[in-house]
This record gives structure tokens, sequence and C-alpha cells, in this order.
């Protein structure tokens, strides 16, 4: 049967990826407190496309992530060099995005639920191997203006805080989500009784915190964390008092 | 050239809808301050399809649209008769979905500037002609629970207000936003200065709303408009001390 | 503490839905191969608010979830009921979205990969229990007037039915993919072979099919069931041709 | 009233930007045939913070927002600049989104029509101003593979092509549109009658295209266009046969 794909291509233009994106299945992380965990990934595959070569294929992308068991920052590295190898190029990427549950205690009653947070993995390999990790955290702002300015009460809201590591050794999603819980007015909890609500806007009130705020406090640690080469920080917060967003970023280097 | 769709079908089956999706068109839409205004529609359209017609016209449904200048409840109707004939049946649906700017002062400087508000007609057309009007509206709500067992301060959030109604004469979308901000905590504003700030922070902390409130304040409100005959209302809050969200609904007929 | 919520409210109005939305937490489903399978839920629950109740006590819900082990028609049952003594309610309402996989096999290499398969459940308990199951199962459909008036080719696309049932007796997940696939032009796969696109290809050229077919064709198989009381089914085609989509419903009692 | 965002922040940490995100508003954008047209943008607007600085003040982002008249390469450096001033930064960006209607004569009965296509500007401006645009363009792809090895029809699926460019002299959407058009088996149209429709499909038929092909026939025909200095091409292509999309991209410089 013809193979179109590996036909000579005479326009002699390389393509960075060539792959598939939006591919569901079902993938076991690593966990610090059960060592692993079962989850559902979104997986975009993809790898280098040679100047003369007409095409890839497609199907080989499917039977490499079909054998994936556990991801971790070990085995992507592996999915990369297999990919290279049976797709016959010099360059492989990935994205791997997640739910993740984490434990989380209410702060006065001691109750625990699981916590939902976006995690995503994205890699790439050419000379070198390259990973980056993001979490993804919901915690609560509460405006400095805002109370500052009132007689009482200070707006507040959700923001989440989206933060991509480059790591020289294995960091925790845990880790990060304890960074990003320090840096903001609060947590937020999937189950709070009265006692803990009560905790809950007190101590946001005596924390406030500008998503610029929520930005510096989390580079700060991240700068100290020395299994981190680099870093950037996003938060988004879901402005109560407007129908839009306010957002702060930056990334290793914005540190005098 | 054949033509398939007009063949005859033998499984005895009717369709209650088939049609088009998720089509975009410019359209005019009445606005109360300026006659009308300019925006994009997002359009379902469809009609019922005949127990012994194997399939429906598409096209015809974009060269009705096409024709569309002003949406209002009385062209939608007349839009949808368009349909029935054109595509020869005898029940005909739209939903027209649009984003519509309303002015907003902001309440202590009196800055205007604009708000988007989701807007959308649902209409159908059998024996009679039946027309739903959705309006989306941001709002604030303060949790009463959170400041009354707390010392200091009071959680605080975007929430939304949905509100779908069925009117025997005209509505103005901008008397469903009045009745929501109303309604709420506070309304939500494009633009406040550092006195606005302090105005809607001090007086949502003066009102504190539960969802629950929220729907049954514009309840209320929307019983007592004798242009209304039928109505529902849903209120979604952003909780700022959780990952999910909380809402309440209700409809005509709950009210004792 | 002050309990707010518990508190009389004099605005008479009752409220037939006040709960939580958009709530993550990992649920065991049932699996016609393995038993059970282990996925991710997206739960909105909620229970009717008496009209002299100010409000009713969010955690709750979360605290009844939290022991929610393995979701099926007779679990949810019993998770209704807990809502209801435990939030004091005569009502109670659920929706929980998962995404669960299935083993495909291509159709001439016989290779299996798994098939990622959005499914919901939409229940309500107040005198008696109800329960919808939805399925949605992305197809191929090729057009039928594109073949019959085109020299060579047609034009064909992705189409999603949604297929949701109210059943007296189990009916599996596997059933309704099934359902689906025999009614469209082909079903889709993880992972094609050019032996099984070569098979795909041809296939659904043998058999066109507009979305008003495949309603038709999953209404009738449906009927037939009986297992299943009522039943929707909608399908929304991605038409290669516009970029918009066309799509068509029905639903039990269109049948002559 | 204390001005918090103005005091002293002694943590030595710059924010790459500090702004506003997602805020729509009504805007005029440059039309080829009309001169302009008016359309709804998402804009996301922001500026570097210093590192000594606590806050930025995020009301004069929409005061400088709600000026705008007409968004056009020239106005948004303007803004820009304007940012820069009144908020006192060294640097400012800009994201703004936004529907395109283009008219779209269908080929054989030659109908005109409205095709909505999403553009977007990407500016910054620090020692440089710096502008891409970018172009989201709907087409149809025919698999060559899928063809070769049949013995009749190919599968085919609506593809979406992202182009992205950075030009020193107007580029008119328009332009990408003809690019992304001819580069693919055929363009999508709003309308078809059926002579039209046999057209689309005989016409795809006889030009297979992979979404490599796709990629390196726009990248050709940008690399010949002399207003532009830098260019990305993204197609993804929602295959009819999977339930995944399969993507390839370039950039300026793969080109041997």
């Amino acid at each position: 049967m013809i193979d179109i794909q590996k036909e000579i291509d005479t326009r002699d233009i390389a393509l960075k990826n060539v792959g598939i994106k939006d591919f569901k299945w079902p993938i076991l992380v690593l966990d610090r407190e059960n060592k692993n965990q079962r989850t559902i990934a979104n997986i975009d595959a993809s790898v280098g496309l040679c100047h003369n070569i007409k095409g890839t294929h497609m199907s080989r992308f499917v039977e490499i992530i079909k054998e994936i068991k556990e991801v971790s920052p070990k085995t992507i590295e592996e999915i990369l060099e297999n990919m290279m190898v049976k797709l016959d190029s010099k360059s492989a990427y990935m994205k791997i995005e997640f739910d993740y549950f984490i434990k989380k205690v209410s702060p006065v009653t001691e109750i625990e639920a699981l916590s939902d947070i976006k995690c995503r993995y994205e890699a790439s390999k050419e000379e070198q191997f390259k990973l980056l990790m993001g979490v993804t955290i919901p915690v609560i702002t509460l405006c400095p203006c805002s109370k500052a300015i009132s007689k009482f009460g200070a707006h507040n809201q959700r923001a989440i805080v989206d933060i991509l590591v480059d790591m020289n050794s294995l960091v925790w999603i845990e880790e990060m989500v304890e960074i990003a819980e320090e840096s903001a007015s609060s947590p937020v909890y999937p189950l709070l009784k009265r006692k803990d609500e009560k905790h809950v806007t007190e101590q946001s009130y005596l924390k406030p915190r500008f998503v610029e705020d929520v930005v510096r406090e989390v580079a700060l640690r991240l700068e100290r964390n020395k299994r981190i080469d680099w870093y950037s920080v996003k938060v988004e917060s879901i402005e109560s008092i407007h129908n839009h967003t306010a957002f702060a970023y930056t990334e290793k280097g914005y540190i005098l």
C-alpha cells in the first residue's frame, strides 16, 4: 500500500511541529502522599519534520501514548526519545494536562476533603531535554486598597495562581500549592463549616494582597528553592467589583 | 440536479428540530437610549421536519438570516414565519445570543463607561409564537453568614444573575439589569476610581446577600411587572472561599 | 455561633434549586467489561428550599459528595435521599458529568486503544426518583447530497451524537456507543493504520448519512429497547464545508 | 485618600506585566472594502511595574481604552504610549481579539454572504514598538493518504489555519484569508447551493492536503510577501476519522 507521507517534499520547508492535539488518555502521576494517583490526561504530542519529507505518521503517536503507564519527569523523557526514534525525527514535544487531587484540611474543624488542582507538563527534546511543570492554584485575594480606604469590609475574590517551573530535581505539585497559598490572602477550601468560614474571612481581611503582591511573594519563594532553575508566575483575580480580570506576571530574572 | 433532501423517508420519524447552529452574523438590536445598537449574534435556527421527508435544505436558513436587519420581538416572529414558508414546515425555532453594551456611571465620581451584558432571544413558532428574552448580569454578592460570624470583613465575589422572561409587551434589557443590580449586594462597574471603590466596598458590606436572597429579590420584582407573564431567575456566585460555584434558581409559580 | 441560613424568610418565595455547581470529585462508575472504572466527575448538586427558610447549608453537599464511592443508578438515588435528609428538603437534584474510556479495536489491523466518551447522569427526587443517562459519541457523517451530485468524493466530518435516556433497567454506556456508531456513516477510532483508514474511508463513502438520518437511525434503535422508557437524540455535525454546525434533534413520541 | 498602590515596595521584584484581562469594548477596525468595520473587542492591557512600587492603578487602563475609536497598527502604538505615560511605566502590552466579517461569494451560483474570521493584535512597546497580527481562518483539508489508498472517497474535515505576522507595512486581514484558502483543499463558505456544494466537493477531492501541506503552502506565500518580516503558521485539523486533532506548525526561519 502506497505511503504518501514518506514521499519526498521539494518545497524545502522544515516544520517545527507535526502531531496530534487534545488526545485524552488515562494515566498515573506521582503523588507525594500516596506514591501515585490515577487521572485523565489531555495530551499534545509532536515531532519536528525534515524539509524533504511530505508528512508524519500520526498513528504512531497514539501507539506510543498507549504504552504510557506513569507520567513523571523521568518517563516523559523516555516517551520523547521513543517518539524521536519511531517517527525518525531530531526533536519531540509534548504537553500533558491533568487534574490532580490534593487533600485539604479545613482550618478550624479540621475536616478533610479533596481539592482539584490543574497541572501540566510541557516537555521538549532536541539536543537537550527540557521540562516545565505548571500548576494552577485557586486562592483568595483581598484588596489592600479597598481595605485601607473603606470604613469596613474590603472586596475580595477568587484568584488563580499559575506557576511554571523548570526544575533540576523533583519538585512536588503539593509544594507549589503551598507556595501559592502562603502568598495569597488565604487558601480556598472545598469544605468549610461556619467556624472555618469565620477563620478564612478574618484571616484574609488581616492579610490583604494585590495580584502584584501574590506574584512577588510566589517569586520570592521560588527564587529561594535550589531545585528550581527558572520559573514564571501569573496571577489572575476574578475581581468582585468588575466584570473583568486583574492580572500580574513575572518570571526569573526580574528580581534585583 | 438530484435533490436527495426532498426524497421520501419511510422510517416515519418526525424530527423536532433540523437546522444550523453557531452561525455568526452582525445584527442591530433595540437600545433604550440610542434606538438601536450594532452587535454580533450567534444564531441557532431550525424547523420541524415531517416524518416522510428525508432532509431539510440547510442553505435556506443562511439565505433567511442574510436578510435580517434588526432583531426585535417583532422581527423575530417574521423571521420564524419566513422559515416556515421557505422550509415548508409547521414549526420554527431560533436562539440568538449577543453582547449588549450599556452605559454605567461610577457611583461617586460619575465617570461613564460601557459594560458588556450577554443577552439572548429564544423563540419558537408552532400554532403560537413564543419568545423568551434572557439577560445575564454580573453583580456582587457579599455573604451574610460570613459577615455575621466574623469580627471584621466578609467574603464577597462576582456573581452572575441570569433572568429569562416571557413578556406580553416590550421589556428593555436595561430594566432587567436594574432589577438584578438592585437585588444584589452591589452592581459591578467597568471603571471605579478610589472614591467609587470605597463606596462599592462599604455599600456591599451594608447589604449582604446570599444567592438565595438575590434570586428572591429578583423574583419579587419580576412578579410585580405586568409586562412579564413568566420568568426564571438563576444566580451563580463564583465563591471567593471555594473553588466551586454556589447557585440558586426559581421560576414563576414558586411565590406563595 | 449564629446560623443565618436557618432564619425565617418572610418573602414567601420557594426556590426550586439551591446548591453547588462545578464541584470536581474522583469517582468510580460502572464498566461493562471491567466492573468499574475510575474517573473524575464534575458535579452539580441542589435541593429545593422552603418558602420560609433564608438559606441552605452549602457545606453539607460537600460532606455528602465526600462519601460517594461508586456512582450508579442505584447509588445516585441514595445520594439524593441523603441530601433530602441532611438538608431537610422535599426535593433533590444532581448532575454528574464524567469521561469514560471504552476499548476500540481498529477495523482491519485489530489494534486496541481507548476512546474517550463524555457521559452524564441527570437525577432528581421529589415524590419519585427520576434518572436520565446522557452519552455523547463522536462519529463520522458523510453527506448523501454531496455524494449524489458530485462526480467523485463527498464531504464528510466528525459529528457528535448526544443520547439521553430514561431507563427502567440498566443500560450500558457501551450499548449507547454501539447504537450511535451503527447509525452513522462510520465510527471514529483513536488509532488507525493505513489499512484501517482505507476501510473507514470506503465504508463511510458507502454509507452516507445526513444528521437527520443519524437521529432517525438512533431513535429507531432506542424505540425497540424495552429497557428505555424515554429518550432524546441530538446530532451535531462539524460541517467540513462550512464554519457552522448542522444539527437535528428528536425525542420519544415523534415516531408515527 | 490614601494611595496604597503608589507606596514603596521593598521586595525588589519588578513585574513584567500588571493590568486587566478580558475587558470587552466596542471598536472600529480597518476594512479593505468598506474603510472600517464595527466589532467587539476582548482586550488585555498591561504595563511593566518597577521593582520599588507596590501596585499599578488598574482604573487607568479602562480610562485609556474608553477613548479608543479605531484600532489599527497606528493607533495601537499611540494607545501603548498613552499607557506608558499615564501609568508611568517603561513598557506596555496589549492583546486585542475581535470578530471580523468578510464577504464570501459562493463559487458557482455567486451568492454573497458574510463569513466570520477571528483576528487579533498582539502589541508591545519597550524601546521599540512591536506588533503582530493574528488571523484564524477555517478551511477544508482532504487527506492525500486516504484518497491514495481508497478505491473511492477520501476523509476530509474543517481545519483551522492560524497565521501570525510581523509586518513592516499594512497587510490586510483579507490577504491572510486568501493565502490560507489557496493553501488548503478548499475554502469553506457560509452559504452553498447544490451546484456550489458539487464544486467544493470535487475541487477538494482534486486538491488533497495534509496539515503539513497547508502549513508549507502558507509559509511559501508569506515568505514571498515583502511587507512581512516574520510569521508563524499553525494548522489544526478536526479529523473526521478520529476524536482528536492533527496539527502542524512552522515559523520564519524554517525554509532552507
